[in-house]
């Protein structure tokens, strides 16, 4: 097969680009900004979607649907929110087009113009609280804990595959309580789901930490995040989950009438993770041979392929091989066997390489008389000869021993990569190395954005109980309490 | 709770819209036309999606997913298409807002026009084979069997919760064939999975058949359909499958070259149901007091109410209740287990009643000294005493039970709906009664259009492979070999 693609090393923004579509994950669409996700790279959302909504749905959330479209009036709601939102985006004028005069075409029918304009949901905050208003009378309406599988609209002007489209498919989580405790509760405890999800799911491991007031949602109070490390070393923000305090409760007039009978304003959060998690998942993991998927995730966990020369083989190959079938899929293993005469084994050894498939299995003439058959892990590239007793429960472990060790290589990448930096010269440098840095701040936007126009870094994370000690500010000497993370970020 | 509506008898389509928002279904929502799906009818969805997407998964098909927006131009490239699905849609005209010079809210920027309008989907053939034509070279690449699960829209002028929106969720396949004779047998294929699915998860009887020329896909040769009759006397169509020849193929210009080694057009099929469905189910089985689910599909298959005036006494009977709840859980039954002292048990019966529950059982203080339960069943209303023993069972066979009910229920009431007619006069009576009339039809357009002039009826389906016998057409006399399904129609 012999993909053509560069190395990490060489360019790893073509090696990104060429890997997302050269393994049929995704690939540009007619329409600017717009992807197709293709079956194999889907495959992977899905298996996304499924764990995290029933870790939702295991915290008592449950799923609805809102309209696409938002009046153009419900960002001007919220001050923030529309500074942040209602800018960059798809906006619908008319509802209706004509055949064209000269019959060759279609064009706008002039006389089908909108009386307000409709802005196809960048987020749905606004549609989301305009509906709880019917909902929210009393304490007992509360609290709703509701998510939404969606697609969503934001007018990038730069985009690259899965990390930044106009358009992506995401989940977003939209949640009203009484107090505000019950709220940050809510908030904090979906940023630990997102972050189990991260580390137990994509292997990933992740930071957990605030946004400065720089980098926060439009709208909220405050902001929830967590961070990985890319292999090029620049950040990439995973999921985010807002405590919206009572700011959409107030732009849409949403109150309940409390246990102590006063009427009072509902208390919102929301949360969100996206396509996005599929750009993590392949830079996090692949190499220079391409894709490497964490088992938990992967649409095909085993490919077994058949090593013959004459039919009779293959026939003999693929007897011995149904009962391994049989046995891993009990286990729930996701096998392909791969008995395609149309590709000889070496095109599918790379193929499945290049897939990221975490375990191949080899089968051959030799192997049949020796009851064995050739493992080859796709996260070590080791090959092993195995006995078949018992194969299933051996791939079901070294399935588990693949996800885990994709997770330890990552958090070793990470901490090899974090760097404790305590004067502006070195921060410089270390900046142009890539990696988190942890440095201290004067806790002023001013000092942020100083620090992002001079090295393209931005605070990724103010850790939630941890690094609190008497410093001083990396670039004005101001005091500080507490190090913050700052890298360059996708 | 009581709640107020009335009688399918006294104003069916009243009734209608009362159960979709008063059972928490769904509700209209501040965009025109389209709706918000609250989290107890989403969960209905959820349910159909998931034994849909099974049933595609098994037949060979994967999910993928193309760009919510078309290009315009995309629409002209398929004559008929164009005519059918470019009409009343959603524009974009815009990519940007901007605050408006008096500072008190945001309108379009002019500046940001779009050189070409998008389209918001109302249907993605064209998107998608333009996308095909990418990955399609020779018929090795084939067959692609793709379906997405998606929002579209189509602008309806007058619209209707579940059964008309503006926006709705639906699935769409997208196939693609090296032989018309494949294609073929994968539009029939998908029809008798919609079919199934239709009889055996929604207890819905389907007539299957084709569509007259008037009534077929824009785009297509072919449109197969099922058809169900809904409690009024009208007709439903619950999903299509459409053989489209190579007429997206020739529109995008999708050839391969084959086993021949010549270049040949592909062959397609697609195929789709949508929320349309949640308002079939509705209509199907619902009564005056409430919502009727099918077990399959209902979110809670079995509430559980006890029935105390005592706390110790609500103590005992959850100490009672928690090894029914586990015993059919572990069944995979779906349970509710209501112990909120905020509602009173009538309450909470004429609620479940009301949104349809299959199964509701109340267990009290004589309960406990008996070892029983007293049963409620949705669909006959009757109730019954059981004993605990093997109670797991008793309600899984009761489950069951019910659903075949629902069914047989249904089949009946469209056997007693279905008429042969044969002459005029009577074909205009028995329309006025409703129900579906098997009568004969010159085979023209013109005859049809008359007929549902005068009627409102028109052709919903034609037999695949039944009652070909001589005759006369009802409205012109002239011949005809087969009679056809005549009804009005949602």
């Amino acid at each position: 097969m012999a993909k053509d693609f560069p190395t990490r090393e060489e360019n790893y923004s073509q090696w990104y680009n060429d890997l997302v579509i050269k393994a049929d994950l995704a690939e540009s669409s007619a329409v600017r900004g717009c992807m197709v996700i293709k079956p194999y790279g889907y495959s992977i959302w899905e298996k996304m979607q499924a764990a995290l909504d029933k870790m939702f749905k295991e915290t008592g959330h449950q799923n609805a649907y809102f309209p696409l479209f938002i009046p153009k009036s419900f960002f001007n709601r919220e001050a923030n929110h529309v500074e942040g939102f209602a800018k960059e985006c798809a906006v619908v004028t008319h509802y209706r087009l004509k055949n064209s005069p000269d019959g060759k075409g279609i064009e706008v029918d002039e006389d089908a113009k909108l009386e307000e304009e409709l802005i196809v949901r960048p987020t749905s905050e606004t549609i989301i609280w305009d509906t709880y208003k019917k909902w929210i009378q009393s304490y007992r309406d509360l609290p709703i804990l509701i998510n939404q599988w969606a697609n969503v609209v934001r007018w990038e002007m730069r985009t690259r595959l899965f990390l930044r489209t106009t358009e992506f498919l995401w989940q977003e989580g939209h949640t009203a309580h009484e107090t505000k405790e019950e709220a940050i509760k809510e908030t904090e405890q979906m940023l630990n789901i997102y972050a189990e999800f991260a580390e137990n799911w994509m292997a990933i491991p992740v930071l957990k930490g605030t946004k400065s007031p720089n980098e926060r949602f439009a709208g909220a109070i405050e902001t929830y995040c967590i961070e990985a490390l890319m292999q090029d070393g620049k950040a990439l923000q995973a999921g985010t989950s807002h405590f919206l305090g009572q700011n959409f409760a107030k732009a849409f007039d949403v109150k309940f009438l409390s246990k102590e009978n006063k009427l009072e304003y509902v208390w919102a959060t929301s949360w969100g993770v996206s396509t996005r998690l599929m750009g993590a998942i392949i830079m996090a993991h692949s190499d220079d041979k391409g894709l490497v998927l964490p088992p938990k995730l992967a649409p095909i966990q085993v490919a077994i392929v058949p090593i013959y020369r004459k039919e009779e083989q293959l026939e003999q190959i693929t007897e011995k091989v149904k009962p391994i079938i049989e046995a891993l899929t009990k286990r729930g293993i996701r096998v392909k066997y791969d008995d395609r005469n149309t590709y000889k084994p070496g095109w599918k050894f790379s193929e499945y390489e290049f897939k990221g498939v975490p375990v191949r299995m080899a089968i051959g003439p030799r192997d049949l008389e020796n009851n064995t058959v050739e493992i080859a892990r796709r996260d070590t590239l080791e090959k092993d000869i195995l006995q078949i007793t018992d194969i299933d429960l051996k791939i079901e472990h070294l399935l588990e021993k693949i996800q885990d060790n994709l997770y330890q290589k990552a958090l070793s990448f990470r901490e090899d990569n974090t760097f404790k930096v305590d004067t502006w010269d070195e921060f410089k440098k270390v900046v142009e190395k890539g990696g988190f840095i942890l440095a201290h701040w004067d806790g002023t936007a001013e000092t942020e954005q100083k620090i992002k126009d001079e090295t393209k870094a931005t605070i990724r994370a103010i850790p939630l109980n941890e690094y609190f000690e008497e410093g001083k500010c990396i670039l004005t000497g101001k005091p500080s309490k507490q190090r913050v993370y700052f890298a360059k970020a996708y």
